[in-house]
């Protein structure tokens, strides 16, 4: 089994963790056995006595929290890494309202998918059941792990979290008041496992854990992400990046335009939904192009442009190629003139990362063709593309957003952590 | 990249063949892109002029497999492996009408799968579409090769077809028929491709081929499927192997048990969805258990049983720890007495395959108990477990019968070969 190196926020020691691991493992698979069978009622009190065991438990959570910080910033830990590590009253009540959302959705577990009955009489049911052991690995957020706890116990699942070496104490007081909650409900604590240290060598045997761990659900940074792909042995429902491209077709309402494309780089920039690719048709950029970019402009963006674009606009820079490929996450866009629907196809199927690209038109047809071309997650006509999230979505949170194309993509809220059975309902039927 | 070592079927040359692969795999995805936003009606018409190609091609189909059975019998291929291998003018019928049948099934792509509208006047729409590039790695049976590429093309997929060293040249002869009926009919032959020589490094690239294959399909022995899993670094549905049990519960009705039971283990022993172990409740074990045993032993079944199941007859060979973990394919079957409902939901647990498993009872609660305790892709209440099949399910075949717990169980057709994106339908939406 390889050993996963360089995992941004590891700084721990490289002792073998698989022993740690494997009995861990093992409990969350027994519970995860139990909590799957559970009435979705016992689920949904379970979660909301987490989310009040969360508010009860706020002043360890903020002690823990501040050793946290301290230690980071004796580490030498930037003030962008520090906010995100950061936890305060606010924060620990949207964690605990969180909760409550996701134990008010409906239970997607037993759900019948579909259903149909064969001409020798048997009838055959499509059914949701929850996946089993879900193995967590995230950065230095601590609140995610809440939010994934809360998910894939709604949706019958054990989890086992791993965070960053650095939000350990934090993450570990966090999964303390939430396993007290399920205690209280008569849930197993063993449903909801975290990490003990932050030894590399148990992420390593998460990663290989065939058996063990049904799906792992990396949630960070590109480096993180791109080495759990590379090195899990287990089934990964990665979100690799948001390339997202805005598209204003030459049918597109000048208003909607400039309200759509600045909500959707400006709004807030480091979120993966935030577009970081303007596209022109070429059949409108005389009307439409100045207005847009002046709107970003004033709103503190900068530009790389294509050579069409900079014809009109010579005082912008040039983009390179590698331009169209970066997401910036932050106040800078790539604009490209283009010809046409199709012209915007090609340049997102060349540049995209198939997270999410809009269309403004007002044209049925240009809209069609667009929704129906492009292959990403998430295709919008005639809104921002920053509505690219479970909450927006309605599936009140989201434990990441996929852009593979295996078991789900887009948010990945409850109804996304189940698989089905056939249960085929016979009277005594024989095979000819 | 790691290569494949030890492939059963293969004896090629070890010689790098990722250029082939990658030149092939490029073509394949433009292909799938066009097949893609084909009309369903379209792909339809493909798929019955390749089933009218492979007809017209019968001779030259029957020469290509004589000469691979020529080969086989000369490599010492034993006549259980020659018959796998081998074609003729009724086999080659049932492959025709096979893709015909696919093509009369329902289209799976832009299917909505849900939709609803959210408070901002958003409409949201979760629509099906194809996976894209499928990677079909097969043994010695040539048919493989139609029904694949038929299911994959049905679902708006391009294949990578990669059959057996030993059936390279009548999966060549098939491929080529196959694809002389899309081209007749307009599609992109390219959608279909299949390896062009039997070089091990061909696999290894398809394995290794993140972006330009999708998912790998591998169907064939257990050593070919746990290889893959454990080489890929692309998704795999894979068809781990057939532990399938037969509970009779307490409450069974014995005449459909008799039935039931025989069929399930003897009626073809060989498939994956025939009954490795009968379990039999010790409630009923005095009435139930030898009228089924005489009934399996007067059809040619030879035994291994538990304990509990020697004491009431001691003239059976007793079951080892490893016999109720072997998957037969054969006339032999493992025989346990369990407690109850419980008691089978837990031998099933410690020792299935999560692939088919049934229970014959009269008593409702058993019933329910059974189907919602057990999590295997398929669980079967008065019928036997040969119906574990796609034919017998209505989907007009089957490209194998996943065992995973990501993304599709049980038989794999057309309509698990698609994934999804999100259609958002704006009028301006700006996100607060």
């Amino acid at each position: 089994m390889a050993v996963l190196v360089n995992l941004a926020s590891d700084v721990g020691p490289q002792a073998d963790a698989s022993g740690d691991f494997a009995s861990l493992a093992a409990a969350a698979r027994e519970a995860a056995r139990v909590v799957a069978r559970l009435p979705a009622e016992t689920r949904a009190t379970a979660l909301r006595a987490a989310a009040r065991a969360i508010r009860h438990a706020a002043p360890a959570i903020l002690a823990a929290n501040a050793a946290d910080l301290a230690a980071a910033r004796e580490a030498g830990q930037g003030s962008a890494f520090r906010d995100r590590l950061a936890l305060n009253p606010d924060r620990i009540e949207a964690m605990a309202a969180g909760i409550e959302t996701v134990a008010a959705l409906p239970d997607p577990v037993g759900r019948v998918l579909a259903e149909w009955t064969r001409p020798n009489g048997l009838r055959i049911r499509r059914v949701a059941q929850p996946l089993g052991v879900i193995g967590m690995i995230f950065e230095s957020r601590p609140n995610v792990a809440a939010d994934a706890a809360a998910i894939a116990l709604k949706s019958g699942n054990a989890i086992i979290l791993r965070g960053g070496s650095e939000s350990l104490g934090s993450v570990r007081a966090i999964h303390a008041a939430f396993v007290a909650g399920l205690a209280e409900a008569g849930v197993a604590e063993a449903a909801v496992q975290v990490a003990p240290t932050a030894d590399r060598g148990f992420v390593a045997a998460m990663l290989g854990g065939v058996g063990l761990i049904d799906l792992i659900i990396p949630r960070g940074g590109k480096s993180l992400v791109s080495r759990v792909q590379a090195e899990a042995r287990v089934p990964v429902l990665a979100h690799a990046e948001g390339l997202c491209h805005s598209f204003v077709h030459a049918s597109a309402d000048l208003a909607k335009a400039r309200a759509i494309v600045v909500n959707a780089k400006m709004r807030r920039t480091g979120i993966c939904g935030a577009t970081e690719t303007l596209l022109v048709d070429a059949a409108c950029a005389a009307t439409h192009l100045n207005p847009i970019l002046d709107d970003l402009g004033a709103a503190g963006c900068a530009f790389r442009v294509c050579p069409r674009t900079r014809a009109l606009r010579p005082d912008l820079p040039a983009a390179t190629e590698q331009d169209f490929a970066t997401e910036w996450l932050d106040s800078v866009l790539n604009v490209a003139i283009v010809d046409g629907v199709e012209g915007a196809i090609a340049h997102i199927r060349r540049f995209g990362s198939e997270h999410t690209d809009a269309i403004v038109a007002e044209d049925p047809g240009a809209i069609e063709t667009f929704l129906n071309g492009i292959d990403s997650a998430i295709v919008i006509a005639n809104a921002s593309t920053q509505f690219a999230d479970g909450g927006e979505f309605g599936f009140g949170g989201e434990i990441g957003i996929a852009t593979g194309r295996v078991h789900a993509r887009g948010p990945i809220g409850p109804d996304q952590l189940v698989t089905f059975r056939y249960h085929v309902i016979g009277t005594g039927q024989v095979r000819a």
